[in-house]
């Protein structure tokens, strides 16, 4: 099949109403000269997924999420392999537009089964992205990866209120899709799982209704279930610099075939949210240590203020208290360590006892998760005040490698070869 | 608090970037001369709350819903309908993009819990529509309502296949909330579960990441999971002579407080979506009886041909078999029964067993579920061979009253008067 073929081509159709591959993606620079993450035009543009690093880490947060974690099911190293080209040429396609492609199976053949599972036909790309990521188990001694497992790899530790069900942790792979339209998402993610058939089973996938981050100072900050704006103070792509330092991994880091990759921390938070809805207004305020209408750090007046730890109320008590979410997670707290923050709002039905199950989906990159995420969890762990309204039910820690170059190139080749 | 305040007033905000409640509504008129079904003019507009019928029916169906499912734990019938009233305040305030407004508590106060859970501040209304039904149950000896029970209300006899789970069945009572924007049908029906707080508590909720019908012919037909457009045969809005017939409970039907109402049954149906997309092209097209590509009945050649049942293909065989789906549920086989679908995609996360856990939440509006929906599942659960990739494993059935007149009305009056 041809590369510019349309989604609608699949089942023997004309070209009416396509959606032309590539059209309206366009590149943007970054503050400090160097090539920003290519990004959308609208929300129903692709984003270019040949590059440096891989789309979905810095690309303006989507709307959307379905993330998967998966088991290898094979333990034939040449046939993980073989898995992750398909799946890099499958997500070069599905990323722009086009349905999945041939595998295996002859396509668009009244005796075969379609290629594609069709529910994203005649639909833009709508923003997707497709990013993939090892987990520590994938360098056990199936497939002879272990001297390969990057230090910072490492398990995470037990940190404390830690109420993780394996089930919905942990996993050899993983793949987010983020989308502007989450059928657009659920399909990329459902024809990645059909191509793996024999190879991989799904361990556990979440889909995220909304976002609650930003990470561009062109979006607007989201709201979480909390009702508070989140990714305030989130790393972005603008800030080159900073990438550079805290998400991208070096090539002097350790592990030469993650360089230009980051590390994914997910940790499914789910919210207490009926408890929560009977806090008052200043003692919510006074968890995060910020206001609940603009954001703004309290004692000051925008959103993108500058928090001041030392602003005194009128009776002299600090305004942003010693188990303020902002303070305690703040680089100045935590020996200068930033995240990128990317998570999501789910619900996920109602638990059995009379509520609704819904939280935030956690999603964080960054150059070293041990000294990133550890140490800023640790701190919020501890003493948090948010913890009363939060339970953290699900972890996971993979490595992403870096972006896939050209045609010629695949997830984790530095790795496999 | 005023009628006009925005949902950006809520924590003592500005005006500064209000959807203004009520602006870019239209009234349209629907092909008999009658008034349709209000509708937005965007997708970020308020669909209007007030009317003979209740909004979220034939309204143009929105791409996201949030459906929940309560139990009463109050026994006492004033506190019930007191409810009610309160819920359609909220409904008629937060449909139109205002905040939930203050039941109880003071609002706004630092030292009371905010009116608002806060998660769609600054969000447009987004087409939210919020619509009520109340289950078999409610008619038990907790209320009094025993004698007020419609005949069409009878529970739905166990049909060949179910596979009903009851903690995800049933209910006393049911909103569902359909939007635009998630955030904004999951904040309604949180502030509706928090306005209930010691009367109602959360049996089952679903969410939907995508419209799978189309009420109005001015709709695309979207896909369902199967990759198969859904709806095309669909009630739509302009059939106004046909819903009159098909979907409005009338004066005569028996019951005079559901006049102006209808009946939803909602059946959450899991997709064994593996082995469908193993199934070749032609195997899956024949089980429809219409094309993946265009969604044409097979003999047919665009999507809204007239289905020709007595098609013969070269081999002189019947094109569209005795047991294709749209053959089967066609009301020409049952007794010209007709619904009006308005089912939404799912993705519940993955089963345990390697697999998504997806497929169709479907819900159907009609006059009478048991001369309708009974007599079409009927026909479909014994014969229909969709059923080796399918699984009914939830069901429920509401009286849904008729729409809320005015300020001085609420849901269910004529049944609690
Ligand atoms: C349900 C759980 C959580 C909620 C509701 C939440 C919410 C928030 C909110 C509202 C803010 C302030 C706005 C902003 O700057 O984005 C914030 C800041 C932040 N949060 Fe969280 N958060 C949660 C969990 C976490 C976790 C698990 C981490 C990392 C371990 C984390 C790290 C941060 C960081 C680094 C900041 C920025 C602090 C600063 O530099 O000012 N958060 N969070
Ligand atoms: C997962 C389960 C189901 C799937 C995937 C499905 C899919 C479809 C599709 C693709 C069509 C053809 C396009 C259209 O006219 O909308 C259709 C038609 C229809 N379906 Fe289903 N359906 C399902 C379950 C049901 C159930 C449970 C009922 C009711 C008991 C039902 C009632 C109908 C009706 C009345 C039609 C229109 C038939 C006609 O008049 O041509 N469907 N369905």
């Amino acid at each position: 099949m041809s590369e510019r073929i349309s989604r609608r081509k699949l089942f023997g159709m004309g070209a009416a109403g396509v959606a032309v591959a590539g059209a309206g993606a366009i590149a943007v620079r970054g503050a400090g000269g160097e090539p920003a993450p290519a990004r959308a035009a609208s929300t129903s543009d692709p984003v270019p997924f040949y590059g440096e690093h891989q789309a979905g880490i810095v690309t303006p947060a989507q709307d959307r999420l379905h993330f998967v974690s998966f088991d290898v099911t094979t333990d034939k190293k040449a046939e993980l392999a073989e898995l992750l080209q398909e799946w890099t040429a499958a997500a070069a396609r599905m990323t722009q537009g086009q349905e999945a492609g041939a595998f295996g199976a002859v396509g668009g053949e009244p005796e075969a089964p379609p290629d594609d599972t069709g529910e994203a036909l005649g639909l833009p790309a709508s923003g997707l992205t497709l990013t993939v990521g090892f987990g520590g188990s994938l360098f056990d001694d199936r497939f002879g990866l272990a001297s390969r497992r990057p230090a910072a790899l490492a398990d995470l530790p037990h940190l404390p209120g830690d109420a993780l069900l394996p089930e919905i942790s942990g996993g050899d792979l993983c793949v987010q899709a983020c989308a502007h339209d989450p059928q657009v998402a659920v399909h990329a993610i459902r024809n990645l799982a059909r191509i793996g058939f024999g190879r991989v089973s799904v361990r556990w996938s979440q889909l995220g209704f909304g976002r609650t981050s930003s990470t561009s100072r062109a979006q607007a900050t989201p709201r979480n279930l909390m009702g508070f704006k989140d990714g305030t103070a989130n790393l972005k792509l603008e800030d080159v610099a900073l990438l550079r330092e805290q998400l991208w991994v070096g090539p002097d880091d350790g592990s030469g075939w993650m360089t230009g990759g980051s590390y994914l921390v997910t940790r499914k938070i789910r919210m207490l949210v009926e408890t929560w809805d009977r806090a008052p207004l200043a003692e919510q305020e006074q968890i995060f240590g910020r206001d609940k209408g603009e954001g703004a750090p309290l004692g000051g007046k925008a959103e993108f203020d500058v928090i001041d730890f030392d602003a005194k109320g009128p009776d002299g008590e600090a305004l942003i208290k010693d188990d303020a979410h902002v303070r305690l997670a703040h680089p100045s707290h935590n020996g200068g360590a930033r995240l990128l923050r990317r998570g999501y709002n789910y619900v996920d039905g109602s638990d059995g006892l009379g509520r609704l199950d819904a939280g935030l989906f956690f999603i964080a990159y960054q150059r070293d998760p041990h000294r990133q995420f550890v140490a800023v969890q640790r701190s919020l762990a501890g003493k948090d005040s948010l913890n009363e309204y939060i339970k953290h039910v699900s972890s996971g820690l993979f490595a992403c490698p870096p972006g896939v170059r050209d045609a010629g190139d695949y997830w984790g080749r530095a790795l496999f070869s």
